[in-house]
């Protein structure tokens, strides 16, 4: 059965969570004090309303205690962000997801209850450095403090060679989980595999090795 | 070397970039037309001066066209992100990348030159949804349209058996990269590994069969 | 020795308290992001300056963990205000004091570490509700749910009456603790004592008790 | 019979006089200028309008020369307050209640006519600062310039000792009235009543004895 | 000796009040908390300053107590106003004129001090609909609820007449006391005079008379 | 038969003006583009509109080619009172009315077509000055550039004289041509009459002469 | 058949250019955000509408892409001016001509896909100061770098002049097209024409002879 | 000898007016009351100052009267712009040009002095919406109610033809003035002259002749 869900705040990062899970087949109640705002939701999610998330008997109305879930996705005032959650947790509603606009905006949100703060602008901007810093990395997780997964394009300097010859377990203490090859994904490739131009590997090994790796040339 | 970077915007999302950027060993100025916002990201930068953007003495006046890369992370004023565009292309900056708001400011970002455009909100939003959708799912990639490698919570019904026993490979065509056990990570793991209580498994495989792994008990 | 108070939002609320301190002995530091209130501050405290609570370095600077006591006394800014509290205590004050204008805001307050939250538009308004329910109360505590202590004029009927005649304790089962006749207080007076026109009774007993006799005529 | 009230200004001071008045069963009417505030109040009070205080021919439209007491609880306009003080006096209401904000404004509104002006911000803050001065002091009237009844928390130095052992008489000159011991009242307990950790005792007498009490360890 | 003035408020009313006297030779302080209306006023008043007539420290400090009469031309503030008129009667000013802006606004200034209320829009309103409805009277003053004394324009039928033939006082009931012809002004002219096209006469009797005349064609 | 007036501004000075003339009982209709004041206005003349004096459409549609007179009474609009003159003369209005705020905008309403110009509060200015200089004098009218009329209060010195005996055409070359006593006017009175504490003598004669008479204590 | 013209923006310069072709029997739909200037264009235009440039849908609502040529006459808003031209270029409109504030404004709209930018400020600055710098040529065109054909009107002494006899073409170089004699033009007129006073002549030559032939006096 | 210029309002009609005087070698003073715009002219004029142009004061130190012609070309402020040319004319500024947003305005503008007024978004609407009609029509000019001179692109069914051939006189009654091939000008070309794709031509004739021709394929 799809989970109820309810985003307060439908700027641009709160529509894209909604419109998200609404794609995926979850029930997405949006909420927003400005009528505007929600007329545009309306086709983004299962429902969308005015309603003002400090005010209880709003809240009441629209049932919010029944919803498993809530992100409180609002902008940039603070003030409505912190009572909404406080509020949200004093009528049971079971994880409250919140945004937060900095440190100690974070803290507030954390003390009043919210399960889990996000912070999507100081995770982005860290996001976006990381790849003006390794242009070849097109994409990374971190999997420890030390560990990463990542997808890299090769170096001009391994076109038209094998895996073997390469051999990046020796020289970087790295491995290849797999080979992208224009659409195809090849998972755990053959020693023997030919890497083309355009080829793109995804590794794992320690971070200041995958670094060295990834600034080849 | 070092090189040269301007972030023009200093935001939660330019700071951001630009600290990373900085602590990074990269040359980093900042620039804003709010000479508070310059203030305070004094001490997240190489260097940070009042200019406008859209002013081209004053961005002569600072050497912009001496810069790498510029990345224009301007928050709400979309004309301003345009003519700063327009303008850093004309005087020869190399690359430019450049924050929309929304498709239709992305579209006019690239048609005045920008290099990389980025949508920060949009894909943040799109992240935490991922993630309340499946919440054993810490973090993942997609390395292509079917295929993501991802760091997944194991179920409480895989606690104490072994790698071969859960046979991943056989019930959902999924490979196991790596287990991280508290704060170790094991990279291709022997099939006679125990699993135990909080362990991560990182895997890689279509995505519909990882969605199936993940919403395991 | 003088303990050390800081006063945060000198508005009349926060301004009355700083003054009263200080007229006591105490040394005050009073603080508003306001440059003309924090003028009008200087001659009722020991010391004003101006700063924003809310900013960590700019508390750090006027060393407000050194103080005993802090109160927030911020006016309508709600935001200001919980940002303040819950960097006071983060910083190690050992009292913080702080203004509520509602019950929701009273909530998050004490959520983020408030060691005493005060309503002084609520408390105003109930007892000035008070005196003009009961003309003849001229001032009270409640000392339990049930029980006060009242200051009352008493009614045209008493007087040239001795205390012994009107035997309150039979009549109203309350206790008579001290008459003011004019300026002088005596207290435990004898059952003989005669009753002047103008003069006030300090009773003690149950409020439902208290209230029949207050508006006796 | 209920007597009749008006309270116009339905701020939090003035919608907690309205309540009291209110649940003390008098027939309340709110009024203000503001429609949401005269929504929200419909719950607290008999009635609520929306009208201007300082038109005429509005206030004699709701009849405002049949109530018994007006209480003008606006909140910043010291305009309004003025010209609605004047005009309800002008029109015959016997009783007007005013809050000033400050010493000026308090003196324009005795001149046009005002039968008793509050200063709530001035009166809380004098309170809150006398608390802190005397934390043990839980409440306290002043019931001459030189003597109170108060609330007081007994000081550790005489837990499990008589009241003929601590004999405040003879030490500090002040009279014990009442000990409160969990959520009992004792009034004129016995001299061998044994005090407990956390007993509460009503005292009177000078406010120097007072003092010196109230600060004991 | 020249009297002391101050004007308070220099819109065009004040400063036309300030101007007048400083032209009749009197020693004219004029006062705005508008800088640039204080320049522009220098060069019509013996001196200016900037400064709120509603702060005692400030009205202290140009020593307003010293001045026979203070104007308080303030244009819109009404409150500023009030309280401006209840400071300086309070500090002993021993004359203040107050402008009103209409009826409650007057009889606030009565009641806090003001020893003489203009309200010069509705005065010269009232002055322009006469001249409008008796287009021929260039001028009048009312002596008595029934009597004026106007300045008329003598009808087309009285040209080239004497006095003696118009005989106004048997016809209309009214006196002339004098005719200007061109420049020249003769008083109590003689019953022979001649009556030019142009002559406007100075008669004095009822009211209901005076209007017969003034509208003969 | 009732002439047909137009008032438009119905501020303070306009509605002054259109209330003495509907009074007088004349038609008048008052415009204004502001709903409040129209309201307020309707009491206070035959029939008041809504309209935009500057728009030529609004103008035809009520008609206001009709009116005799039409009175630009606009506040502090000085371009929307200039076109409103230039709209009124172009579409055929006999008399236009205008108010001026300065000398310059006086200019420009006679180059559009203003019939008269007036300037209340330089006037009221005027007036209010020369009363202060002069308190003796209740009132006045300038008959030319030396001689006026004037209404003066006697000075102590003539109580319980003689006309004859006080002798002011010999002393002050000034003649008297009434005197008030209490509501009574004596008009030409006889030489004979004794003056009492309070009355008032209507003179006429040259403003040199006239103001030594009323400085007289 | 007439084209279907959309003009967005109906400011002074949209409404004209709107208008001159709605005269000329095209058909011409007009677009504003603003309610009042839409109501107001009603007269001028086939059809106008309220309707948002930069909301897709909106656009397609009133089929945009049907429309030949659509004016994008903006006036403030650079922004909405982009954003607008980018998307009627992406609809597939085929001639779009804008509006642009200045150079840089200029850039981007053509960029984006702006078939002709017009610059209407700046050109009629130009104008305008040519005919202050030439007053006799009352029109101009350029028809290249070098070459003009001009209207001027003759100066004094070639009143009573055959052309033959002020020969243009040898003394300046220029060749007469025209003459105009008060409503009258003459085409290649005949060398005996007399010159009259207050002839204009339509001239073709070199700008540097036309010069000095407009600067005779 | 150069002429004196003085324009009002450095907006961008102004500033270019400004400038082409400037270039043509005059003389011309910048004015705005806005300091930003006053420095940016200052390298497009002679000199930039900051005033306001209805302050009499301002304009006397500025030596206004000693310019030969004073353009008005304020944006926006109606009122300013009035009472300016007002002033400048009493001033006895010889030639005085304002720019007009509407014939209201216009009116105004004749009546209170003005030499020349322009209407720059007018005429530029009315010059876009020509071209536009006729696109093959490059420019133009009207030097009667019925003739105009015009530039044309000629049609592609003329190309290689001679004018003899194509004899414009014979089917349109036009005269052709002269041939613009490439950056070429011919004056009174030869009836031999072979016409190229992309010539242009000047002709003169009756607007409706024009038009027949303008619009050939």
């Amino acid at each position: 059965m799809a989970n109820q869900y309810a985003v307060i705040g439908l700027g641009r990062f709160g529509i894209n969570i909604a419109n998200k899970l609404f794609e995926s087949g979850q029930d997405v109640l949006g909420i927003d004090v400005n009528e505007e705002r929600v007329d545009e939701a309306q086709s983004y999610v299962t429902h969308a309303v005015i309603a003002d998330s400090t005010d209880a008997e709003a809240m009441k109305t629209i049932g919010i205690r029944n919803f498993d879930t809530v992100i409180v996705a609002i902008g940039n005032d603070i003030q409505a962000s912190i009572l909404s959650v406080l509020l949200l947790k004093e009528m049971g509603v079971p994880k409250v997801i919140a945004k937060a606009l900095n440190k100690l905006h974070g803290q507030v949100l954390e003390k009043v209850g919210a399960d889990w703060v996000v912070y999507p602008e100081r995770d982005m901007g860290i996001r976006v450095a990381h790849q003006l810093l390794s242009p070849n990395v097109l994409n990374f997780i971190e999997i420890s403090k030390d560990y990463s997964v990542e997808e890299v394009k090769i170096p001009n300097s391994m076109i038209d060679k094998t895996l073997r010859e390469i051999d990046l377990r020796a020289k970087f203490n790295i491995s290849v989980i797999a080979i992208r090859h224009n659409h195809d994904i090849h998972i755990t490739p053959s020693p023997d595999k030919l890497l083309d131009k355009g080829d793109v590997l995804v590794v794992i090994g320690k971070n200041r090795d995958l670094e060295r790796f990834a600034n080849l040339d």
